[in-house]
């Protein structure tokens, strides 16, 4: 300290002004992230860096989205009948939106992603919200329209039929979705790109059914594509999205501590189609001394016990349904509990990004009601191997919660964006095709080569 | 400069000091282009900017390529065999490869993907090449199967049948790709993923024909669909290029002066398939007074009147050949000739990035060879309008110059990296997919609802 001189040279005083100047215009009038530099500009810059992740300078810009500003009835108006038809004491429409809750459902995505982009910081998203259609690469129609098929009241109103489309004041979700396509259609960017450029969220398998056929060059936000057929719907065009979990998330740590039983199911022992396997899982597994297999409907009360039978059990069953998905695989992963699936025609939400066979188990129909097979087969697996299937799911686990920042709904967008290039692609390439004659649709495909593979784990 | 102070003030020094630190950690212990930080960290920097672009911190990394170091054979050997059977004075191998001249064809993007992967600086491209296969996204399979195909004597040698494969110093492609293939199939990382994540290019219609069935998993490079099945490649899966232009660019500006004649067309007037129309066309278009309509094969000289053409001529003809794809189209595309496509399966390169309607004119085989039909439309095109398509063909003129740094190249790499999502995809869900008995094969596809549009400009 005594030797500090009280004066120091010009000369630091200028080397240090120099990189401050420096540092002022490289960190403050620079973003943090710079936007794609042409490559040209970037080459002359002074203090260009040749760096091995030089492609990022050819990323593309960020997938601009436009929310469309659709008549209230179809968003906020859909809530508000869902609470009005179970609390007729309700005042609606509500003065605040802010204080309108969606009601607590497998496939309130509709709502997350409608909540998402009309936030005012989506800091991190992977998609910037514009507010000129203009501007947009794609439109949002943010029609709440698995809500709508539940929004009627659960039980008949006493002289009306809740079926029938006219009576006055009971809801309807057909002539919502015809009054939505009433209005779409006459919006000129629906026109413009015939709705190549257009998404819409239809989560339940039965949303938007009455419509399906006017939206099906839209890119659809689906749980799975039991009830859509090839041309309506693909892994190419659509996004495959999770259900909602219902049940809390296990907060541990990893372990086969506390998880004693070895296989849990808890849901409807009867399903249509692919879901008839179901009755037969049950009847070979319902005997077994460290499997837990129990019919129950949607409840508070399931709820709390399957919170409890997947939260304390090594394996949780994953029988198809009516269709191939179901929210319990998802509450499944939350509680780390591993899957196993048994539904044929499945197709699982960001499969790009997540290899499921590290988080689940797959066993084809025809061989899990082998009396005996399946826990069999589940005892084999060594605790090491448990764990790291626990330790997987724990990795992946914010792709299916819908409230983490960085979870569900970016990758939701994430996916969306991908879409984008195909998206231009058909709307330059339909803009030019020729009147043709063909012996069959006019369609591009990806394939699958596989004639067919062990189930193995 | 009187009133300089010869001493500064600690604070001061202190406060240059800490934006100098600040400055020296923030420039040079980061990237320039940082790759994606996550949410929370980003969110926690103390200097965090809320930028519009934000997007930019969930962009993906780079798509990192592995270039297979082939056997020589199928590289640098194809292009002497070429050379050799031409000019059998050549003494090959040659000991220094860059003095070896890849022939000019209208097939050649083979080479210049193959000599931008083996460049030293790749600065400015879209993809990343990586040395060690266990880092890569896609293997490149730089097998030149174009030239291969030519690769044989012009002239049968005499007393040995070029046709046989057992011909001993006779070139013969189809060993070359039973050979190839043998080496591929060795490769753990072929065996790895089926082939999903490998990249073949295949530009000549007929490149690689004998083992396409061994390799449709991969991205497929080729110049159209005409001799390939809809499981074999696809819009969705591959990638169409643009053939190498083989006459030069016109270098002058835009506008009508100096192009007299209206259409322009020199070709094999007789063609198999989609080509048949060629002889319509000569037949409703020669007895035209403003339109060149020649028959000539490709030839030095052929190529130079063609150049004089296409620099003359308001708009050029691009009829279907044996496929739908030929080199003429980016021949009069160079030559900011307006193409008049007559190719009813025509599929375009980059068509997300190119909207193609801008910078040609579609008419339908029927339509164009109804007697006076075509010569009308034409000649009914305001001089406003074509300096319009000029102005358009001037601007999409890069994509298809394979010497330009951000040209073709880069804009096939760019294709490339679109269709790592699905190849991910795809590769996770082969790998857990179950035996499954299908009546139809199992694909994703996205279809065209196009029912027919009158050709329009």
């Amino acid at each position: 300290m005594g030797r500090k001189s009280p004066c120091l040279k010009p000369t630091l005083v200028t080397i240090l002004t120099f990189v401050a100047l420096y540092a002022f215009f490289n960190t403050f009038l620079t973003p943090i992230n710079p936007n794609p530099l042409s490559f040209e500009s970037s080459s002359n810059s002074p203090f260009s860096i040749l760096s091995s992740s030089s492609s990022s300078f050819n990323s593309p810009p960020p997938v601009k989205v436009y929310l469309y500003d659709l008549p209230r009835k179809f968003t906020y108006g859909v809530v508000e009948s869902y609470l009005k038809a179970r609390d007729p004491s309700i005042s609606i429409p509500v003065d605040d939106v802010s204080n309108l809750k969606y009601p607590g459902n497998q496939h309130s995505a509709e709502w997350w992603l409608f909540s998402d982009l009309i936030k005012e910081d989506r800091y991190g998203s992977p998609i910037v919200r514009v507010l000129d259609p203009e501007d947009a690469d794609l439109f949002y129609v943010p029609f709440f329209s698995s809500l709508s098929l539940v929004a009627n009241p659960i039980r008949p109103v006493s002289g009306v039929n809740v079926n029938s489309n006219v009576g006055g004041s009971v809801y309807s979700d057909e002539e919502m979705q015809q009054s939505l396509m009433e209005w779409l259609e006459e919006q000129i960017y629906w026109k413009r790109n015939n709705g190549w450029d257009h998404v819409f969220i239809c989560q339940d398998p039965n949303a938007l059914y009455k419509v399906i056929d006017r939206i099906k060059n839209g890119i659809l936000l689906v749980s799975d594509f039991g009830r859509l057929t090839r041309d309506q719907a693909s892994l190419v065009k659509d996004v495959i999205l999770p259900y909602s979990h219902r049940i809390n998330p296990f907060i541990g740590e990893i372990g086969v501590e506390g998880r004693n039983s070895l296989l849990f199911f808890m849901g409807n022992r009867y399903r249509k189609e692919g879901g008839k396997v179901r009755d037969l899982l049950f009847q070979v597994l319902e005997s077994e001394e460290d499997v837990i297999i129990k019919h129950g409907a949607q409840s508070r009360e399931s709820r709390r016990m399957a919170t409890q039978g997947m939260h304390s059990s090594k394996f949780c069953l994953h029988p198809a349904g009516d269709t191939p998905s179901a929210c319990r695989l998802f509450d499944a992963i939350v509680s780390l509990c591993i899957p196993v699936i048994v539904s044929d025609q499945i197709e699982l939400p960001f499969e790009d990004a997540i290899d499921y066979k590290k988080i689940a188990i797959f066993v084809d129909s025809d061989t899990a009601v082998k009396p005996g097979h399946l826990t069999k087969m589940l005892r084999k697996i060594r605790t090491e191997k448990i764990l790291e299937y626990q330790q997987e799911l724990k990795e992946v686990k914010r792709y299916f919660e819908y409230d983490d920042p960085n979870g569900t709904v970016n990758e939701i967008w994430r996916q969306v964006t991908l879409k984008l290039p195909l998206v231009k692609l058909m709307i330059n390439r339909d803009k030019r095709l020729v009147r043709r004659e063909l012996n069959e649709p006019d369609c591009s495909c990806l394939c699958s080569n596989k004639t067919g593979a062990r189930p193995t784990f």
